[in-house]
């Protein structure tokens, strides 16, 4: 849903995506689920933190739908096992969970995917961060949103992490022509890595979903990086501390936070113009994790 | 926003009301908005538990709005300072705490009311829930968002704890001259106790904003109470258990998930058919409160 906060400014609220508890990895699973009823999976293997969205999701959708599920967490066990938000989510669910140390990620995670094959299953191994394609399109459908709610704004502004998301709306805008400009903020990528990254992304996603209109500019800046991953100054720390009060969103020092540091520093030295869409992925739960 | 989960069922999602971090006091809250400006108040003082969704509006709209906040908290003071949920989204505005005993809950707030105005502030007394007919206003208001979204359902489900969301529905229904039936379900007052406050409410709604339409039947059931107030059953724990997977929300066993339990039996025993919403007024942050 779009929240306009005024004439010129407004936000996309992923947060309240109504489905698996809400945010961008929620609206990425339930993209997958045409695809993994089609090959019939009856489990799926992923991995991620111990407070990860997307092994949120993964939990809930597998109860939901009936599938087995097993996650290769990696973190500290105590705190997954005492710690609220997704942790607390995920345990209440019927899901496997595998400690595992990072560099062994990789081996816990085809060691589950065997050992179902071994018991008569048909496991699904889904990458960390849920990539895939088939989840990604729910970037470029959302712009239909975009549409049936009226607003297609000049300006999207987006956190640029793996860089999905980002390439997912611009093969989107393509898809309906739309002359929206998208500019990421680097969360941690400089702006060359990211751009590439974004490119080679939507190249697979136009042509798989047989989008043939010109992408709009990739764009990523990586001038608001604070050091780099993670590091932030205090105009972000403050804009994290109050953004439940000043924005109704929890901004994150790592993510979001920064993008909209980045976005606000942007608009002032670019003088841009015009109906600027803040894109919100989510937050909540890592917020009130501890 | 509606949620449509079939032809004859949707859930309302007041958790995503987009404003104050959501749910059915954010509403309340934002509906007071002009009687506080139109006032000229510049303090607020309110009480509720260490965990209340109210005190966490009213927390993080005088934070916004550059109000001073008073919160007579009761409850267990190291649990406030160190749970999360709604207690930590409080520690995280510049809000005034005095904790108190239930009894001297009236004493306290009125010593902060008298210190506020010694000190030349204009300040606004607010019961703890906050219950006002300006707030309650939300709950007609709300009704022009279904029509918005043309989505007219036959019945409303909705939890009767204090009556006013229930009482604001029935006079927004009356209206706009709509049919739809609104199906209380008791979480903790006897049936008749319970429709004689929704009545009282609805009269002096109508009469402060000229409803002269007639409203509709008044119905609370209170069947389901399981033996009272905080009370459930073993159907219920596990709806509650399962909600965030099975339908999206989080339901508890006094609220939420009572009112759920008791409109799917209701639903049964009624043979009831036509389009059923669902009314749900939030509840994840006392969810992952701990």
């Amino acid at each position: 849903m779009i929240q306009k906060i005024h004439s010129e400014f407004a936000i996309f609220r992923d947060d309240n995506y109504p489905f698996l508890a809400g945010g961008n990895k929620a609206r990425k699973m339930m993209a997958l689920h045409k695809t993994i009823e089609d090959n019939k999976y009856n489990a799926i293997v992923t991995t991620g933190g111990i407070q990860s969205n997307h092994c949120r999701v993964t939990a809930l959708y597998c109860h939901k739908y009936n599938l087995d599920c097993t996650l290769v967490l990696h973190g500290d066990e105590e705190a997954f096992l005492t710690e609220s938000g997704n942790a607390k989510i995920i345990r209440n669910t019927s899901t496997n969970i595998i400690f595992s140390e990072p560099d062994e990620i990789s081996f816990n995670m085809d060691s589950a995917i065997d050992s179902y094959k071994t018991r008569g299953f048909n496991p699904f191994y889904l990458y960390g961060g849920g990539h895939t394609l088939e989840g990604t399109k729910a970037y470029i459908d959302v712009i239909e949103e975009l549409l049936d709610e009226d607003y297609v704004p000049d300006y999207i502004f987006i956190a640029n992490g793996t860089g999905s998301t980002h390439a997912g709306l611009l093969c989107g805008l393509a898809k309906f022509k739309l002359k929206t400009k998208v500019i990421g903020i680097s969360v941690g990528r400089t702006k060359s890595r990211a751009e590439q990254v974004v490119e080679s992304f939507c190249v697979e996603l136009c042509e798989k979903y047989n989008i043939t209109n010109k992408i709009g500019k990739i764009e990523v800046n990586d001038t608001f990086l604070c050091g780099g991953y993670g590091k932030y100054n205090d105009e972000i720390d403050t804009i994290s501390k109050y953004s439940l009060s000043d924005h109704n969103i929890f901004l994150d020092t790592t993510y979001t936070g920064k993008t909209f540091y980045g976005m606000k520093k942007y608009i002032e030295q670019n003088a841009i113009k015009g109906k600027i869409l803040f894109w919100y992925t989510g937050g909540i739960y890592n917020y009130l994790a501890r």
